[in-house]
């Protein structure tokens, strides 16, 4: 019925109702500054990795109401023919800043902030929202298995069990950025020039019925080969055909090596690498993938696993242990006036105004000490000394110098018009490994790291704690 | 660089580089049937909804490889022209079958089955299973929420925290079949045509400073409305100037209710809902959204919160506690002969030959049985009487007389072309809530329900332990 795919709908009707009110009331343009951050770190990770960006500034370069959007609301009977005119001619105007793509980020700082008018604030948080969330997840959750695989190289394999096929091609993307190296899904390749791999499955084997007739065949057809040794039994007849195949092939193919998907891969992989030595293949390579984690891949280095390549699927994709970040989205300024969402949850607590982050790092050696939230247009970078403290424990502080101060959020689109040039891919995994790099291991355990400091400026924090006392007076004024 | 976004590259590598090797080998046109079926039951409940037809059907009425799609894989070195020439004249030929969506369904049968040229089911396996996965486990999910909602309206909130915008899109249809009754999302109720519901957010109190001012401006501009009324204080502030507002406007507002959407929803909703009553609004309802899901919804209720309307964001569209179903897609049969895919786990053992799951149910109260599974073209409706028996356990057997046994898989597209028309999404909707109501109280506990029996005939039953033995006694001599 309605056959156009924009994505001006791809939000939450009370947006648009919202919207209805403040247009009908004539404060649709009101200046306001709205932030994106969570409040948690993902996975108790001590840090987590901005993804999202690139898709963000793809879909909002062409923003807007379609006819059929504009049809679709009218259906609905609940709008002025005026207000859907409005809809129709409405054109992103805000300014948009935020953090660079695989750049670290930390709970309670903006990732994103959208400043400008208000209709433009409340039209884009849903979708914004739902990218962010996602891509900084997964980016988290490839940064957390990079950390154990060392170097060694890791594969993105999750196609198949992603959530829709958004979460595959987009996951697979922030994957890559923070610290994969190749993904399987060819349209990610075509799309974001990731490298791309894969051999075959066991349905080749299934195929032609038996493990050798299947490698012989993938031999005689490719010159790189990784054989799938488990379909019937790994060391009893996938290995040895492997082997068999290999010899016989000899310079012809490049035997990369074995993939093992199922049984223990610890006893396996050892058992494997021992078979493959042997028969004067050490260069080969041991590549698994069974449902592995970082938490599994520790566990079988700890074991002594051989194994050099790790394909990884379901439970990155899906970020499987925590599938959602929480990001949220308030409203911190209108009419250039700090505001707040109050709650019973001091954590759940806004910290308001239009804020910088700056990443205050030691000028010798580079490693960041912590973040610092200012009012956007403060510069830290002109005081010779920060004093730095937990705006939940004001006692715990410290005075650092010899610092120099870097702003984390960027503009992105000034008074609606992109002004940012998107990096290519492999800058910006290559940003992102440094942006990593300045954190000191402490933060990076995948257990229990320390927690990264995220202060306030002391006028910032004032303004936070006057507001919250301002609320609660009215709150108990109200109920006189 | 490669601008049209095509779906055929929406694979993984691995099918691409077998079909290579099937191409050169002249084996890509080999009769074969691959099953796609999971094997554990998500989040434990005694049944599964399925989805993704329509998505599926939807993609693969215009599958084809793209010029872009043909040149990126060129770019790559790895294939002949003649293949990437075969690929770009690619089309259909399979017969593939699947359940209804929205039909009840259990592990270890199969929710969808390609019947035709290797090379069709090789192409396709990836992008199958990466919908069906997904709209499966959404649709589970919900249906476990409606189970304890018995009967309330349930709302999908859940946009902001999908994992990307398909997910977010699909899983909102999803839950809609299964069980519930309006989303957030406009443009899934532009696309779909499911209800859409929505007044506001906590922003637009912040837009106007208090909860007075902004309820009385979206009561000037709405019929229709739902106070949000926790921005502040529910109690002392929220409700108090809901019913200000709602008393004020009178009959020119619909006052439908309130929502909570933090705090203690149980001492909230009951302290709301009297101070509703008292003020004259008996009629008006209570809206709770915050992280809910069906084992909140139990507590809840058990404690006598007065919640009359559910909104579920996060732990549904992420089917936050099970984020993945696992569903696999297996080859089950080449040039008409059976196959199998051993595992040194018994439970992963798929079960050979190309089959057709029949719903065994009682002539006389229309209740399943249980499900049964012969090779297809065989009808249990021609027997008197059935032995099913449990095909882990074969001594767990029993006798039925007076069925009818009713076919599962039916016919999408045969030989490549679409036969099946796609039902409009509220008959799926009666049809799901149909296919449920057939299932005895016992399977549809969330906790613990019963295991529902899913039975093979005696000859696919000796068909599988034949072919079992057969590989292990190859195996065996392999080693010799």
């Amino acid at each position: 019925m309605y056959a156009d795919d924009s994505l001006a709908l791809h939000t939450d009707a009370y947006q648009i109702n919202m919207i209805y009110t403040y247009w009908k009331q004539g404060i649709d343009q009101t200046p306001v500054v709205f932030e994106a951050y969570f409040r948690k770190m993902p996975f108790h990770n001590g840090y987590a990795i901005f993804g999202g960006l690139e898709r963000i500034v793809t879909i909002l370069e062409k923003f807007h109401f379609s006819d059929d959007d504009i049809a679709y609301l009218k259906s609905l009977d609940l709008y002025d023919d005026d207000f859907l005119a409005y809809l129709k001619n409405w054109r992103l105007k805000a300014t948009i800043r935020a953090a660079r793509e695989g750049e670290v980020m930390f709970n309670n700082e903006p990732l994103l902030q959208v400043d400008g008018p208000l209709v433009d604030a409340q039209l884009l948080e849903t979708l914004l929202l739902n990218v962010i969330n996602f891509q900084t997840l997964i980016a988290t959750k490839a940064a957390r298995i990079a950390s154990v695989t060392t170097g060694q190289p890791l594969m993105e394999f999750g196609t198949r069990r992603a959530q829709e096929l958004d979460a595959a091609l987009w996951g697979t993307r922030a994957a890559f950025i923070a610290g994969f190296d190749a993904t399987s899904n060819v349209r990610a390749g075509k799309l974001f020039n990731i490298p791309i791999a894969g051999t075959h499955a066991h349905a080749l084997v299934q195929a032609y019925g038996d493990d050798y007739a299947a490698f012989h065949a993938y031999a005689s057809t490719h010159k790189n080969v990784v054989f799938l040794v488990d379909t019937f039994d790994t060391l009893k007849s996938g290995v040895p055909n492997a082997i068999k195949v290999a010899k016989e092939f000899g310079d012809k193919i490049n035997f990369q090596g074995v993939r093992i998907d199922s049984g223990d891969m610890a006893y396996l992989s050892k058992e494997v690498r021992k078979m493959l030595d042997k028969a004067g293949f050490p260069n080969a390579k041991i590549y698994a993938s069974n449902d592995l984690d970082e938490n599994t891949i520790l566990n079988l280095k700890i074991q002594g696993a051989k194994i050099d390549v790790w394909g990884i699927g379901t439970k990155l994709i899906t970020a499987y242990d925590q599938p959602a970040l929480g990001a949220v989205y308030k409203m911190v300024s209108i009419n250039g006036k700090s505001t707040i969402k109050l709650s019973n949850n001091v954590g759940k607590i806004s910290t308001p105004g239009r804020k910088q982050i700056w990443r205050i790092t030691d000028r010798e050696d580079g490693k960041s000490e912590g973040d610092y939230l200012t009012f956007y247009g403060e510069d830290p970078n002109e005081l010779d000394s920060l004093h730095m403290f937990d705006p939940n424990h004001p006692v715990i502080s410290k005075t650092i110098k010899d610092f120099v101060a870097k702003p984390i959020l960027h503009d992105i689109f000034v008074d609606g018009e992109l002004v940012y040039k998107l990096p290519d891919i492999f800058a910006i995994k290559e940003f992102s490994k440094q942006s990593l790099g300045a954190l000191w291991d402490e933060y990076k355990r995948i257990l229990n790291p320390q927690t990264y400091p995220v202060d306030l400026a002391q006028n910032l924090y004032d303004a936070k704690i006057n507001l919250i006392h301002k609320i609660r007076k009215d709150v108990q004024e109200m109920d006189k």
